[in-house]
């Protein structure tokens, strides 16, 4: 058995360390974010995390949620409790904005509390992450009259929201949504459509359901340009604020996946009786807009659930490894496998890879805390551009790095992580759904090489290139032969990063079908050097603290080793992923569509 | 929907101009085997598979097989009777010794015929694969009685055969076993203990399930020197061939497994009343020697399994990726996202990964045939001095590529990927044991490292990289860019595969641990390296068609798109698995165990 334990000790030195708390802290709005107050913060969600979230992982999974005759929908054993208890202690609004009870703390703080979510109970965390989307969206662009009315309950977890986009003709392409909102002479509208996919789209948390819902509106425009965005709560809600009649909107069915079994993925069903009643948010047609501001925060997350399902599986191969006796070691005969080279080599692979893109989520959500509370505006939009740059590395890679990670998960176990029970499939399951919501890999991966890359000719990234470059100078440098070491394979991996990035802006721009079939590789280049950055300063760090005798001598000698690993066997493979774009991806579009 | 439809132009392309089946059908025992015959059972074979296998593959695996309240199981609706249909077709018999009622057809047929029952249902061919591993060792070590008693019902496929080595403290790790087996007056044994993870280890297909079970006698030395094989058939045969009583073997549960529902994962009680009967094979403490003269064949399986499965995936990808509309490619406006270049990257990594596994797959099995059955000792000698370096690559590599484009497969569905009725998360789940059972991919590349390559210091190594390099030489003297950048790649991949070789038998052998730690980014090298060999020779080899004008113009077109990208998009990463082995091993060993 393996119970999850926030790494508090990596999480520490990342916010700190890395990702520049104490600057934070000293933004308007971020005072209360003290290195004290958030240790506390972190610990206590770390014991949430572990006393309540992990224990119903492995039961949530197994047991699922069901759509009962009735239509509702009834949430694995144990799980409500668990959300009444989430949202007695304060962790729904975390973030949320404080003038509707929320306490306003910063991303960098929420990325590593929503680590731990993700870690001991994804689906759980699904949940709470839908219903900050919708939030989000009210508070950004809703009226004051729509704050007032909603966004207390939803602060305070007493409604919960969803994020109804996906139709089934309607998935990447919203451009094809056909759900249809027809205004009423009260100013609210009448909705008819079908929406799938809906996470937490039913259930049994909480009496009422705020769903914020693409459709169109009768004379509005093809294509993207005529979506616009909808509040359609599940029970109507009075001017008082009390509960009104029971709104035209049904779970029809719930989806039998892969993974994420405890979250209900719900197939909603508007108007069937005559119209489900809906409210405008913002202007009309400007829907898909408002969307992609939302989306930069739930791709962030999404990325984040990569982060936590590699730590949780990392957790559990190791506890396996330190157990399982098999086998002999070359040099101490018999032994628990641990001490096998290539158990050894999986359970490297792992930690470097998720320590990596803990660093690389935490120093993005910073860049998302100056962006907004920066008292300069030059910072904030510098910080804004950084941010930009990221989100999709952090969706795309870090849930592509999860796929690989959870997998070495189970091959530790052996024939004994094919079984369910052990519990290592499950989030080997459960991560497969993460490299497609929000956005695929190879959506983000557009976005990467389109808006994020050749819209600024490149600027951006190149800026990302030298900090990395500069990171690996400074390790080269060093008389130790590991931060030697990290330094020039970074160095190799941000050479190859500036040519993908000159090819992107130039050759790439000339042929936006290479450049797209290119993307992937190019997001994947991205992600690995900067994970290589992160890691890097990560070591020099450590390096200083052991040089000047501070700190935990044993945890910054690990990650010095652990940088060195990333460095030496993962970030080669930067440089393979330039070729798969500047000559693999003519290669990618050779071949005929009759010949597949 | 996807009917699976056998890739036969590749496969006969891939026999005949690859693998050499013109000269296997002149090898003494092989003579009907000619080309003609060859198409005749691979056009059956399709026609089974796609008819038969493929229409139980989802059922099966919704349904599973279930171990009923009095010890026997049911196999899931339909799979008894098409087990049946299979066995009344000849299939079982397809390569089993004639002598014994089998066809005696080569492996390189097998090959071909096989990847078709992994493709349409794998958890069908389980039984069949076992089977054929217990006639194996049968025929190899048993007596005369034995052999007469038990290989002609086993080879007609009336009874099927198990193969029994795993217990909870052995695993990987077979010297741990502890089934105990007591001589008896009569000549015979009585078995006791437990044996988990048998695969098909009860059934209702057959009136007899013939189990081999590894077991130690009370006088066996420690370790794997002391371990005996033994059969133990669950219903006792008479001498005369008849059926007697039920034996002291019995099913306690079955496993719930990630994937391979349909296939029963048994947990067999020897003993509990009084002892399992059991007869000694060959000659006592010899077991594991024995297993692992079967083993070569079962592993060789488990690779083509890889390639089934990634054909498969391939298939439903391409059928949906026709289907689907959604989005705008840059230059036909909305379209079937075939049409979207990262499609296009995603079916073309899982097109050119298959089509490289399979050659490399018929290639070794041709090698096979020859082992066995060429006239010239010397011509034997190498033939196995070649495949017993390529099983563990056929295993491993196949196995673990099989992994990345069954995911693949799930990713160009999108979120219908992640419904369990789509399909395509169904090869991703069965997918997942191949790189554990019959020998983990770390203990593949253990093999490969030490019992293949060190122990010749690298000469059958360094004679398949000649054999790539030679390829490479006549690619890149082409004039045909394709050519001519296949031959680039390869080339460059084959330097490191050089480089690989001469640090496992150099330092490598001065320094175990880092060698084992290196052993499993060795084998991915080598199998890319194989793969890239086989796609240059398949690509020179079309080439010269094309410009002679003969054959099939268009497939002849593909088979280059297809091996120039994978030279160009894959085959890159050969140099940085040389980076993890010769500085990411010390890396890996690096961190203290309590570290972790």
């Amino acid at each position: 058995m393996s119970d999850y334990r926030a790494p508090l000790a990596d999480m520490t030195f990342v916010l700190n360390e890395l990702a520049g708390l104490a600057g934070i802290a000293k933004l308007p709005g971020y005072e209360e974010a003290t290195p004290d107050t958030v240790a506390v913060i972190l610990e206590e969600a770390s014991r949430f995390a572990s006393e309540v979230l992990d224990p119903l992982n492995a039961s949530g999974d197994r047991e699922g949620s069901r759509l009962l005759a009735d239509g509702t929908v009834k949430t694995p054993p144990g799980f409500r409790d668990a959300y009444l208890k989430y949202v007695e202690n304060g962790w729904n609004g975390l973030t949320k904005p404080v003038d509707f009870g929320g306490q306003g703390l910063p991303q960098l703080v929420a990325a590593a509390v929503e680590e731990m979510w993700h870690a001991a109970n994804m689906a759980f965390d699904l949940c709470p992450l839908l219903t900050q989307g919708a939030i989000e969206a009210i508070d950004l662009c809703g009226t004051p009259e729509q704050k007032a009315r909603f966004l207390p309950p939803m602060v305070a977890g007493k409604w919960t929201g969803t994020m109804n986009l996906t139709e089934p003709q309607a998935g990447s392409d919203l451009a094809a949504v056909r759900t249809r909102a027809v205004p009423q002479p009260d100013g609210s509208y009448r909705l008819f459509g079908q929406k799938i996919f809906i996470t937490f789209g039913e259930h049994d948390y909480t009496e009422n359901i705020i769903h914020l819902v693409l459709a169109r509106l009768p004379d509005a425009p093809e294509g993207v340009k005529g979506i616009s965005l909808f509040i359609v709560p599940k029970v109507l809600v009075n001017a008082d604020g009390s509960l009104g009649a029971r709104n035209d909107v049904r779970c029809v069915s719930l989806e039998h996946k892969l993974g994420i079994h405890a979250s209900p993925t719900a197939v909603l069903a508007y108007g069937d009786h005559g119209g489900a009643t809906g409210y405008l948010v913002g202007e009309a047609n400007r829907g898909l807009e408002y969307m992609f501001i939302m989306m930069n925060l739930a791709r962030f997350s999404v990325g984040m659930e990569g982060v936590g399902l590699a730590e949780r599986a990392y957790q559990r191969a190791v506890a396996y490894a330190r157990d399982r006796v098999q086998g002999r070691t070359p040099a101490a005969g018999a032994a628990t496998i641990i001490g096998h080279p290539d158990v050894r080599r999986m359970l490297m692979t792992m930690r470097a890879s998720t320590e990596a893109m803990r660093a690389v989520g935490c120093v993005t959500a910073a860049g998302m805390d100056r962006a907004r509370r920066s008292r300069d505006a030059g910072e904030r939009k510098a910080a804004q551009a950084f941010v930009d740059f990221m989100i999709p590395i952090v969706k795309g890679w870090c849930t592509e790095t999860a796929q690989e990670v959870t997998s070495l998960g189970i091959q530790v176990h052996g024939g004994m992580g094919y079984i369910e029970e052990t519990g290592a499939a499950q989030y080997y399951r459960d991560a497969r759904i993460i490299t497609i919501y929000e956005g695929t890999t190879g959506i983000q991966a557009n976005d990467l090489v389109g808006r994020k890359t050749q819209r600024d000719g490149g600027a951006e990234a190149r800026r990302v290139a030298a900090e990395a470059d500069n990171a690996a100078r400074i390790c080269a440098a060093h008389a130790d032969p590991s931060l030697a070491a990290i330094g020039r394979n970074l160095a190799d991996a941000v050479a190859a990063m500036r040519e993908a990035i000159d090819w992107v802006v130039g050759e790439g721009g000339n042929e936006p079908s290479a450049a797209y079939a290119g993307a992937v590789p190019y997001l994947r280049l991205c992600g690995l050097v900067a994970g290589g950055l992160q890691m890097a300063r990560a070591a020099t760090i450590a390096r200083g603290h052991l040089d000047r005798g501070e700190g935990d001598a044993a945890f910054h000698t690990s990650k010095i080793a652990t940088a060195r690993f990333y460095a030496e066997a993962l970030l080669p493979h930067a440089r393979p992923y330039l070729h798969a774009m500047t000559a693999g991806s003519a290669a990618a579009l050779a071949l005929a569509v009759d010949a597949f």
